[in-house]
């Protein structure tokens, strides 16, 4: 295992500025200080220098946020200096947002002034008045997504209102960007009605060449999903479904090379059937997986049953051939594969012992997964988890830039089943058989040749299956 | 008079792409065939050379769009030669769009990926959560606005739908961000319905700072404005109305200089009492003016009648204080100011040689003014229309950008009457008295200063009238 990295857990960077009365600031009294409550002083900004004292920002490292109250007690009992305020970096890279809206060339004399603007403009929009695919090839349609979400179902956090969660939905619009140069805009809702939901998209479209939805709640976002792709003609689709769902199916095809097994001959525990469930399930079906079983908090999901939430209901209509009964627990004795999306500590390493010879832990519960990796080191061919801190990340960044480049690049009138499959595959192949270990199944979201390789694969696929609207040059 | 220039009227570039068979182009020939046409070449780029001949882009200057059509006819016809296709400048800029979504940092490891997004940018959502208005300060709110139209009346274009009129917004997006470092997304919408707009800017408001309406047919953009201006708590401006106002107003405060009379005292005639028709009496109402008439086609506008469209009824129980009846030509008896926004060619030079001594005109209506000012350049003391190839071109463009620049900074509730007339003073103020003439009574779009005197005195009037929610840091 590798160790926790403090880092990546939420070390973080805090900036206080002081205020020092005086000629000078006793450094070595406020480094010890620090020091001592754990804390590292990392630089010392002069702001101001005056005649009666000075300001300076102190940058600070501690390992968790809560050793800062103590640091700013402490310096704030030595005389002589004022704690004016304190700002850690996070807060500090947000401040103002974090994307901007950029003319791609600059308007210089009268001339581009009509070219971009009135006068001339009106022959490029009277172009697209007569042709209204033209949109797509002069206007931002062509390469522009919203992000769109109605803050009920963030992070870990849950229902926090469309403004809480822009932060989120602006950091996706910098991934989408910076990673596959797609242009984002976040769209974030002031309404949790679906029938609402729906006409403000449908209402917005012209801008945009796809529609990423984001943390909308079940089972709402299924309706939203549904009706969205039947009314538009742009691709729709809800991340936290199949964006999970393809680098899910991607990670298992490599554990699978690891494990020694095959998809079609494996048995697959799904625990906790909500977005992520389903959509993780159906695309296993549709890879050509047999055996698989929906777990949720009624136990394995039956045919037949009815369950509170129709979306089980459904569920099991088209799982679990084998009938299996009983709980989570039961539906692991045998199983190869367990995929989890539900909760922390759901899974234990007694279940885990009972599985199937070389089983395969997905444990993607967040923050806290079903079972830590270090648990099942030892027995687990593979373990994943949705954490940075762990080997084997199971990370949507992975899928969605570059599903979306595809998409937009061949004009897909929606994104199908070949094309999560093959956006899958492609990330799988990324990692060389030859360099698969039980640690290394999916590449990191660092991997520049993820986004290529997804595009040539989903592009392939999109035209192939049928909804690919423009041949990108290198296809024809 | 200044001459007109083709250049600003369309003169354009148009890049021919040309396959030629065998080893050369007769390049003579070609040149020859194009000039007497009436063209010049600028440039000739090989794209491509190949062993059965090679691929070239020509790009030809050509005063009129008119003149390509028989150039591309003459070099079809030279043997060995075949034109592929043609761009012209115009269409070049907007291929895939003018606008772009991009990061104000690089994410460049796992750390800054922390920040920006899951998990660390939790904290940042929380906090929102826990108090809304940080919205305004950590998210792209702060300096984010929204242009919205319907495509109902775009340019000179009327109703050619969302699609089209999209090249209009982007260009308006480049020109917020160029001129006041304020972003702006183009928001056109698929629907006519004002219920569903107004839903639609409220559902998606939480990401925006302000709204821009544009281009929104009348009556409806006045009731859309107005619920929108009740039921939001950021400012919402339609620009064609309150913008053409500020800049109508603006300008007429140095023409009123120039024409040596005063507000109080001068008879105005507004022509047209469309959106931007009722919005410049408005303000010219509040700057003080007493005497003024609205003539449209039932001509002037008196108290007591009941006009086909509801706006008109009302717009006559509040202007024509002494209820003057007759058509324009009898408004025009003595008054001293002549604003039209109604169409080309509504004046004649005889109504002009009929109103009082100095008149002043202002003649917007687009593209043809109602009257050319060069047939009146000898009787009137000033003439103003909305083009570019004249003197005193009255453009909207001086006031949104700085307008809104204003409003963010100190984070406005609302744009009242208090920061338009505010608005109007300041970009009347950026020409000195001692550069005044007939010629020269508003900036060039291009002055730099025009930004900044709004914001400067458009924040002082946002804060005397009680609408700012931000003190900015030079007003405190």
């Amino acid at each position: 295992m590798t160790q926790r990295n403090n880092k990546g857990l939420g070390g973080k960077s805090v900036i206080i500025r002081l205020e020092i009365v005086g000629d000078r600031m006793n450094f070595g009294l406020v480094a010890n200080i620090v020091s001592s409550l754990g804390g590292d002083i990392i630089a010392i900004d002069t702001i101001h220098i005056g005649n009666e004292g000075s300001v300076r920002d102190m940058t600070v490292n501690v390992v968790d946020a809560s050793d800062i109250a103590p640091i700013l007690d402490a310096i704030g009992k030595i005389p002589g200096i004022r704690v004016v305020n304190t700002s850690d970096r996070t807060f500090l890279l947000h401040l103002g947002g974090k994307i901007e809206v950029t003319p791609k060339v600059t308007i210089q004399n009268r001339d581009d002034l009509s070219r971009v603007y009135t006068p001339d403009v009106a022959r490029v929009c009277a172009a697209i008045r007569e042709d209204a695919d033209k949109a797509f090839s002069l206007t931002i349609k062509r390469n522009t997504v919203a992000v769109v979400s109605d803050g009920t179902a963030v992070l870990g956090l849950g229902d926090i209102g469309p403004r809480a969660a822009m932060p989120v939905m602006e950091g996706k619009a910098m991934l989408f960007k910076q990673f596959a140069g797609v242009d984002a805009f976040p769209v974030c809702l002031e309404t949790t009605d679906a029938d609402e939901i729906v006409r403000t998209i449908k209402a917005i479209s012209p801008a945009f060449g796809g529609i990423n939805l984001e943390d909308i709640s079940s089972p709402r976002c299924f309706e939203i999903e549904e009706r969205l792709r039947e009314e538009l003609d742009i691709p729709v689709f809800h991340d936290d479904q199949h964006g999970t769902a393809v680098v899910t199916y991607a990670g298992l095809i490599n554990a699978l090379k690891i494990a020694g097994k095959s998809l079609s001959d494996v048995t697959i525990v799904v625990c906790g059937i909500g977005a992520a469930g389903v959509a993780i399930s159906k695309i296993l079906l549709s890879a050509g997986v047999k055996e698989l079983i929906g777990v949720d908090k009624e136990g394995i999901l039956v045919q037949g049953e009815t369950y509170s939430n129709s979306v089980k209901t459904a569920y099991a209509e088209y799982t679990n051939p084998n009938r299996r009964t009983g709980s989570l627990s039961d539906a692991l004795v045998g199983t190869d594969v367990f995929i989890g999306v539900s909760a922390g500590g759901m899974l234990t390493r007694d279940m885990v012992a009972k599985m199937a010879p070389n089983p395969i832990v997905f444990a993607m519960a967040n923050p806290s997964p079903e079972i830590l990796p270090g648990e099942i080191d030892d027995i687990a061919a593979v373990a994943a988890t949705g954490r940075s801190d762990y080997p084997n990340q199971i990370n949507n960044v992975l899928c969605f830039p570059g599903m979306f480049r595809a998409a937009l690049d061949c004009r897909a009138a929606e994104i199908n089943e070949e094309m999560k499959l093959a956006a899958a595959e492609a990330i799988a192949s990324v990692i060389p058989d030859d360099k698969l270990s039980k640690y290394d199944i999916i590449p990191s979201v660092f991997d520049q040749s993820v986004v290529e390789r997804i595009r040539e694969r989903v592009v392939r696929a999109a035209i192939a299956s049928g909804v690919a609207r423009r041949i990108p040059k290198e296809y024809r």
